[in-house]
């Protein structure tokens, strides 16, 4: 509970070479709110400051304008895999004669950077099943064409530099041709659409692929490359706890802070092949691959 | 339909001054996603691509994982103001035999960089009533205030410099003061936090405060500062195009791209008090403010 960061051992890769240290992580776990005993939503945030954002989400939600329509909030018993309560799950009480939201099927309540469930088994599903597990997949790429794909998805993104405002998603080959890029104003809609352009083309799973992603790489972030069967997810600035721990699980791997020459690669580093040396330098990678990432 | 950017009129103040000229902002619009013609999610999206979007969305929440599974998309009739369909209710036909979600209690869609609503009237429910209607707060702050906020964000965020991974939202006075400080893995988290703290501490209606994001301003953040009161949003990038439009309805000042001593002002320009000249000059703001905004 509170953990607002977490360690985690990370390879460092740059133009002398890669190594390993230690990193920290924002810690990223889901919430189950509870009004009055029922499951109302679930949001993955980093843990503390729990009733504060519960107080905010019905403020915000319009279910309350006033704390002291809210009688008391505390957490139930959520226990963990070691059997500690995960301090996960919270109920939060009303007043008496305060009305609880219409729950109805016309008003779900959203929960950004949500997981997607809400209810009891909510905190154990939070992992949906990918029919695409991507653990097995033998694409390799260069440590040099990975660091090109920022750029590579900033060129694609026509838009962004008359906005600022547009998140964008790539999909690229192993060589680092683009296949698919796409922006939004919501980074999840932006991975959306790439994944269903990929669905439409008949090209799910997608072996052999790279998902660039211009910000962070959140759990959903990692869960949506996971259902697609994406082998690589790079981001251009760091994950979540949560994120490297799911994509530890599915064999993803899992790249961020990727910018200049360098990038952390927080999970199954076999998949990048360190060049080392200068850029011109005949890299290590497989003989199929291209001398130059840039296109 | 498909605009990905809006044009705006937009106040641009830095050192030398304020001036009137054109911006271009993301677009933002609700895509409702039907199911068999059953609403079952609406998502803040930028338009275009939403046949993808919604394939990646169902792909994505393990509904589908074969593009066979759909047999057909197309865009209901959902006029907007001016009588024109406005392309924001897309209704997915799941092929023969596929099962739709189990959308019961057990299992809500969430809609990350989603309004809050769903069903028959969510587009029309987008923007939730506020007690706390800001548009008559008095409240002026300095320009130069407003440029020293994203300093003082990032001061009280202890832990961004060690993980690169947290947004911030916190709450100032018109001074510079920070009030409350919170970060979270997900943004409008951080804001909930902020704002239930002061909910929770008698101070909402939030007369008279300044809400700063590290990140972007997004729809849903100022609707959040709408239903707290807050009458001045800033945030160190890009607003989208809904964000600036909800802004201007609520009477809410939105200040964007506020980076070194520069910002966009897109809406109720008149609480920010242009000093003008060099730093050390005397502002032209109220007597009773701080000659100085940092702390």
């Amino acid at each position: 509970m509170g953990r607002i960061t977490v360690r985690r051992r990370v390879r460092r890769i740059d133009p002398h070479g890669g190594r390993e240290r230690p990193d920290t992580l924002a810690a990223e776990e889901p919430l189950e709110i509870r009004l009055n005993g029922a499951p109302l939503t679930v949001t993955m945030r980093t843990p503390g400051h729990d009733v504060e954002l519960a107080h905010g989400f019905l403020l915000t939600e319009s279910v309350i304008d006033d704390p002291g329509q809210i009688s008391g909030a505390r957490y139930c018993d959520s226990p963990g895999p070691d059997g500690r309560n995960t301090y996960n799950v919270l109920d939060v009480r009303l007043a008496p004669g305060v009305a609880p939201p219409d729950n109805s099927v016309e008003r779900n309540f959203y929960t950004t950077s949500s997981c997607g469930v809400c209810g009891k088994a909510a905190l154990d599903a939070v992992r949906l099943r990918s029919s695409h597990p991507p653990a097995a997949d033998p694409m390799r790429v260069r440590a040099e064409t990975v660091t090109e794909l920022p750029e590579a998805l900033r060129r694609a993104q026509r838009v962004f530099d008359s906005t600022g405002g547009l998140h964008g998603a790539g999909l690229f080959t192993p060589t680092g041709e683009a296949l698919v890029v796409r922006e939004d104003v919501g980074r999840h809609n932006a991975v959306d659409k790439v994944l269903g352009r990929a669905l439409l083309d008949g090209s799910v799973p997608l072996r052999g692929t790279v998902l660039m992603l211009s910000g962070r790489a959140s759990f959903e972030l990692v869960q949506k490359a996971a259902l697609a069967g994406v082998p690589l997810v790079a981001a251009v600035s760091a994950p979540s706890s949560l994120a490297a721990e799911l994509a530890e699980e599915q064999g993803i791997t899992l790249v961020g802070f990727l910018r200049g020459s360098s990038m952390n690669v927080y999970t199954a580093p076999e998949r990048i092949s360190e060049g080392g040396g200068t850029p011109s330098e005949v890299p290590r990678g497989s003989p199929s691959d291209q001398p130059e990432g840039t296109r």
